[in-house]
């Protein structure tokens, strides 16, 4: 179960903004990606959200249900609208406000929005109590916690519920922006979440501004509590701890495409790896298989190959791996 | 000189929001489209407003420069962006959510929005103060009153600056969803802002919702203090009020393509013509001809045909003009 915004996006053309004059729609949202990353995997997946009683709550709901999400517990605001972020791409033009080609940026609105109202009594509402009785892993990330004091109030409930075994994932996803008026909350509220989940993601980079390090070990020694900490150093690594355990995984290679949704591929490549049962360095290498599907397509949600085929990639020996080059060819090829 | 909020709008395709795959992008805003119409009549016109430092504010200044409205008195915000809407379409389907053929509807953005954080200060601000210095009329609409508490101190310091010949416009513009929390205040603001405008534009149905009667006699009673009333009655009639006089002028016969800001249409071409001195019963035939321009086409600015060919059917005689269709053929046929 993921717990979080979702927001319809629109994508501009390539170049500046200001010159953009049709875009296409999409949907977004970290959780939202999450969620649809793991049917993909096997993996039975319910989205807890909230969205306004529009066209784009609408949408998301039909996308999320169309990739065999449980959009069961999410409630329709009849005040508040569904966010939307609008998706600027770069055409490397060298026009001052365009961006570098395969580049982009997010332009907000959701302040306000239906999802920014959940709070602690969303948890309690008949359909989301009952999946949270029944499911293995709530997962969210630092933007839920963002969005409002209410949306703060639900991930402190989140994590202060009786477990009954249950995971908790936390992936950090530090956005200053939206912390706003209260950024010197932030790292406060943010180590309290690290601290208390199961299994955290942390990006070097937003590690770095919000916790002062972004190497692996020194965030190890800061965070001893979570069970699973995976710390992405950059785009060629990521360091996984599990109890005394400590791996190191290089990412694949390929041409990048997008960015947007490779963070959320790839903690949905680890946490089915994980709820499969596979031990770290598996978990490792499906969170880059993910990641790596992310980055080589457009859209935010990541579309993934057949799971035998990334079951086979994922059984590379160790020189295999590091000599995979990710693409569409070497996908089409993979013998079963 | 208009003062109000800009938004970049995305018009869906027909049908239900949640099927429209792609979006195309114009501009919208009250004051925004009335500053528009304003330039195509040959009066010399500025747009005072604040943008986020964002594509879409940037497109804005493009949008409105291009059609020679000056732009030197807008600021740029780099805290808030600037706000957009979504125009849903009607394909008159008869689905749950779709509406109409030709009906639309808005989905705004603007919570928050740079605008809406305009204030009496940007009244003082150089370029502002320039304008407003020698500026003949300044127009605005309740929209801009009813953004946040800070635009209302911002219309209320305009109806209590010291005039110096100035005219002021004021176009109620009863949007209910802005006022949200302060509902109650929405009356007696609006009604203060009708009492001290010079020019008040009121349609016969918002004036019902908030002042408890659509009459234009009784508004009139109700409102004797602006020297020019004009009530919107309905689709098919115009009564206007200044000083003593009383004049009723019919719409024109037309196929509308789509309402939406056809009532800016109609203030720009009103307020054109009374700058140019006309009397009250042509300014009335601007202001449907105007409209009758918005109505018939599509996106929310209106494109006026060539002045003269307004001129010569706003001199018609009454029963020309009561049989008057307005559409394509006939602008072409007029002889000028």
């Amino acid at each position: 179960m993921t717990v979080g915004e979702g927001l319809a996006v629109l994508v501009a053309q390539p170049g500046p903004l200001e010159e953009s004059d049709t875009f296409e729609r999409t949907a977004g949202g970290a959780e939202a990606n999450v969620a649809t990353v793991l049917p993909q995997l096997g993996v039975d997946t319910a989205w807890l959200s909230r969205i306004g009683s529009d066209g784009f709550g609408r949408y998301l709901i039909a996308h999320l249900a169309a990739r065999g999400v449980d959009v069961s517990a999410v409630v329709t605001d009849p005040t508040r609208p569904t966010a939307v972020y609008v998706k600027e791409r770069g055409s490397g033009s060298g026009k001052a406000t365009d961006l570098a080609e395969r580049a982009s940026r997010m332009l907000y609105y959701r302040t306000g929005s239906a999802a920014s109202a959940m709070s602690p009594a969303d948890l309690g509402a008949t359909a989301a109590a009952r999946l949270l009785a029944h499911c293995d892993l709530v997962h969210f990330t630092g933007i839920t916690t963002a969005l409002s004091d209410s949306t703060t109030e639900l991930t402190e409930a989140l994590l202060a519920l009786p477990r009954n075994g249950r995971l908790v994932s936390f992936d950090l996803n530090f956005r200053p922006a939206l912390w706003a008026q209260r950024l010197d909350l932030a790292a406060e509220v943010l180590a309290r979440h690290v601290r208390g989940s199961d299994v955290v993601f942390l990006g070097a980079d937003e590690a770095a501004a919000v916790f002062g390090t972004g190497d692996p070990d020194a965030l190890r020694a800061q965070f001893p509590e979570p069970a699973q900490l995976i710390v992405k150093n950059d785009e060629h690594t990521v360091t996984g701890f599990a109890g005394a355990e400590r791996v190191e995984v290089p990412a694949l290679g390929l041409e990048v495409t997008e960015r947007i949704g490779a963070g959320d591929a790839f903690a949905g490549g680890y946490l089915a790896a994980l709820l499969h049962g596979r031990p770290l360095g598996q978990r490792l290498r499906f969170g880059h298989l993910c990641a790596a599907a992310a980055l080589t397509g457009t859209g935010d949600g990541a579309e993934l190959p057949h799971p035998s085929v990334l079951e086979r990639l994922a059984g590379l020996d160790e020189k295999g791996w590091a000599e995979l080059h990710y693409n569409e060819t070497v996908i089409e090829n993979v013998v079963l």
